[in-house]
């Protein structure tokens, strides 16, 4: 394996300085007081970033959108680089170091985005389209702003990857603007690593680890920027993440369709016989029913039961938001319920309904499953419980399209597909030093942007990050630390953030890079 | 409503002569004659009805196919045109009468076919096809025959309505001419009835047959020339269809599809819950399990028990062919079953599977139920009881889709659509003279054409044609009389007919129209 090889940056001659006592506050208002001369540029750069189209496969394309970061980290005095493996999405790698630094900081973003389907979109995904508040209360389109034009923080700016996950970027480099030309210096040593294959399931992202390996030596402590604020719309910090997996299971009936009045009430009814298997799953309460499903999970320590129980409360403003009356485990909490092991249908697919509907008994019914880990559920344990679930079901276990032989063997046979790559959980320690020092600067920047007390802490968030790579693989500490608004649609058509948002993500990354030396 | 007229028939003169006594074996005779001439001929003009386009929607198209068959039977001797209500595709409408004609036979027909995806199809749908066997053993691709070629009775002709049904008047039409040139006349007044929107359910065939009233009322029997062989391979008729309905459930979860990481373990799993209901309806041996489904089966009487009796065995066989193990209702067999109401699940659609699922709850997960009725259990019945037990496994059944409030009401609801078009079930006793005359002369024609004691006789077929307007409705015994090879991709991709079959139809249909006056 080639490894990226280190470089002997040149300390940038504005940072060099080192921070007086009080840097910390100071750097904070410097950031601030940028941001509120420049709203309209920091609207207007954020939207041309999203302009450039970033679906991880798309090679050309988010080549594109990486140059692009890479030339804006650049222009605020990051030695930034492109890091590449043959045939994976690059790595926009940048490094600012200090003299003198207290710590070294780790910033993960990715600024690939989730696939799209344009036809599903109000308008096209890479045309950023700033609305005067969310279109689901009524918000207009309008033009992005002209230079020196107030901006209203309800705006929200629409376009694929808005909030999941170009909003730090968009945040993070008017923070280094301001501090370079308000002469603030970081108080850490920060090392960025931007992901371009995150939606895609980082596939590489551990190669690319592994041959940066001597360029991330020295972080202490990992940030991961993504994913949106809690529930509440309150800012948040969160110490674990669930893993992921897909797993498919096609259950099969006669060799070919056949018709509903000269076989029904014969012939395998495929769509039964799926739903018999899925229903033999997870009971009506939600408690998943495949054997041994929460025997292994880790369970939590005094400080994470803690902040479980400072949170504030979402489930019924949710519950009303959403249009539901009754949850899964009810009556346990959302923030509960994420920190087990979860196995919902993505998708069922078998013949056709609606006007496409036809008289036959479909010869395949398929079913998509979703499984999050948490920690303590291995992947490949939890893929070997579904298949022998499946087994105490009656079925008999096949990986490849049954042949006419294995179909006259058994009578009932599923294919399992899927499940062999799955991403596992991860969770940091609340009591490590550096994150007590996180959440201090966090503290400090939600309280001013959003007001006293605002700052959630969640033990463990629903979505999936590659956080393991850096908390079991690298061993060290990761946060996660999302800015975007918890409605932004991501993952979905009509995606955007609200500029609110952006406006905090300046004050947190602000407190962030000038956290005071610490004492321990 | 108006009524279509009775018209003052000419009998054309071919037919002036009462038939001797023997007429019926020398009406076989002179059909069989006649084919074995003009068996490339019968085939190219099979093959020329077959190209024109017959959906029972596209209005010009079925026009034009009903015109040409109107046409066909004009040029031997049928009076025929087309009746017409606005809006609905033509039926074909034919009359032969002879002197002292023995009884009145009415013929239905349906000349159109199933929709099409011709992207599914090897050759395109209505560009019909010679095949030198069929696709599946290997069969090539041959054109149609010169005059006077000889025609292998295995090959296949293959396009849309080939076998259903379209079949039947490929060969009533050279049975009589045969008859026209061999100075045969039939036994029977001939009424002819050819439905063009039977595959869209015939919505208007009681209406046409309302306002036709006149015209069908000295009919004695109606032979419904539809549906395929006898799945030995063996011809059959059957004395019963099955009626049929749909039904269309949407179980519903959040407002919009959730994100599975977020909120998956918490979110209503909208396919874990169609599954469980869909479970619900149907154990592991196909006993439907909503509340009085089998309650109002009318019981079988003693004929129709010694028929299904006499019923040569299939099962085996199509087990080995479809590849299955296990069927709905083991140990009882496919005749057996075919006599109980069934309930299938045609599709299901909720979210995506493959390399398009996606990480989500989908906010909905429909299924289509397919519906099979026998004798005594009325559409509007079933369907009451359907809606009675998706209430009890603890639904709010609703008919459109609901809004916020009523979502914010129950923990579960189903929108509960289709059902009330259903079509009845039919049956013909046995017993009844005339019937016994149809047994009579299609044994005869089997005999010949299959072997000695090939003929079927069926209590009731799986399928659904509209036979309880004749039954019912109208009050006259009513029969199928399937032509068409049992395989013969009805309703699918590639249908095809067997002219082993087209030879067969010619020997009973000249058979049927030569039945010595009877005794009785």
């Amino acid at each position: 394996m080639t490894r990226f090889r280190l470089r002997t940056w040149i300390v940038p001659l504005v940072f060099a300085a080192h921070p007086l006592p009080g840097a910390a506050q100071s750097g904070a208002n410097v950031a601030r007081a940028y941001r509120e001369a420049h709203e309209a540029e920091i609207v207007s750069d954020f939207a041309e970033m999203l302009s450039y189209p970033n679906r991880a496969r798309d090679t050309e394309d988010i080549t594109r959108a990486a140059t692009y970061i890479r030339d804006r980290l650049r222009e605020v005095g990051v030695e930034s680089r492109l890091l590449k493996i043959e045939g994976a999405a690059p790595v926009v790698y940048g490094e600012l170091r200090v003299p003198d630094a207290a710590r070294t900081l780790g910033i993960y973003v990715h600024y690939d985005g989730q696939p799209v389907d344009p036809s599903n979109w109000t308008h096209p995904p890479f045309e950023p389209t700033l609305y005067t508040a969310s279109m689901e209360v009524g918000g207009e389109p309008r033009p992005l702003p002209e230079p020196g034009e107030s901006v209203d923080p309800e705006w929200r700016l629409y376009a694929r990857s808005a909030g999941d996950d170009r909003a730090p970027i968009a945040a993070i480099i008017p923070v280094l603007r301001a501090f370079r030309e308000g002469g603030v210096a970081p108080t850490s040593n920060l090392i960025f690593f931007f992901d371009g294959e995150e939606e895609a399931g980082s596939p590489h992202l551990g190669e690319y680890m592994e041959r940066a390996k001597e360029m991330l030596e020295d972080i202490d402590i990992w940030l991961f920027f993504d994913g949106p604020a809690h529930q509440s719309g309150r800012p948040q910090l969160a110490f674990g993440v669930r893993g992921a997996m897909g797993m498919e299971v096609t259950v099969y009936g006669a060799t070919r369709n056949l018709h509903s009045g000269h076989y029904g009430n014969w012939a395998p009814d495929t769509g039964n016989i799926l739903a018999r298997l899925l229903a033999s799953m997870k009971d009506d309460d939600g408690r998943v029913l495949v054997d041994g499903w929460y025997d292994t999970v880790e369970p939590i320590g005094a400080e994470e039961r803690a902040a479980l129980e400072a949170m504030p409360p979402v489930d019924a403003d949710l519950k009303r938001e959403l249009g539901i009356v009754r949850t899964e485990g009810e009556p346990a909490t959302l923030p509960e319920r994420l920190l087990l092991p979860a196995l919902t249908v993505r998708g069922i697919t078998s013949g056709n309904t609606g006007s496409l509907a036809r008289n036959v008994i479909p010869n395949t019914a398929v079913a998509s499953l979703g499984i999050r880990l948490v920690k303590g559920t291995e992947p490949a344990h939890m893929r070997q419980l579904v298949i022998d679930h499946i087994e105490r079901q009656g079925f008999h276990v096949v990986s490849e399209e049954p042949d006419m032989a294995t179909r006259l063997r058994y009578p009932r046979i599923a294919k399992v597909t899927g499940g062999t790559d799955g991403e596992p959980a991860a969770r940091t320690d609340m009591a490590n030093p550096y994150v007590q020092e996180i959440i201090g600067a966090a503290t400090r920047a939600a309280d001013r942007a959003f007001g006293k007390g605002s700052l959630v802490l969640a033990p463990g968030m629903g979505g999936t990050l590659p956080l393991y790579l850096f908390t079991d693989v690298a061993g060290k500490p990761a946060i996660n630390v999302p800015v975007a608004n918890h409605d932004d649609n991501q993952h979905a058509p009509d995606e955007n953030l609200r500029i609110a948002n952006l406006w905090y993500a300046i004050d947190l990354y602000a407190a962030l890079l000038t956290m005071p030396v610490p004492v321990f």
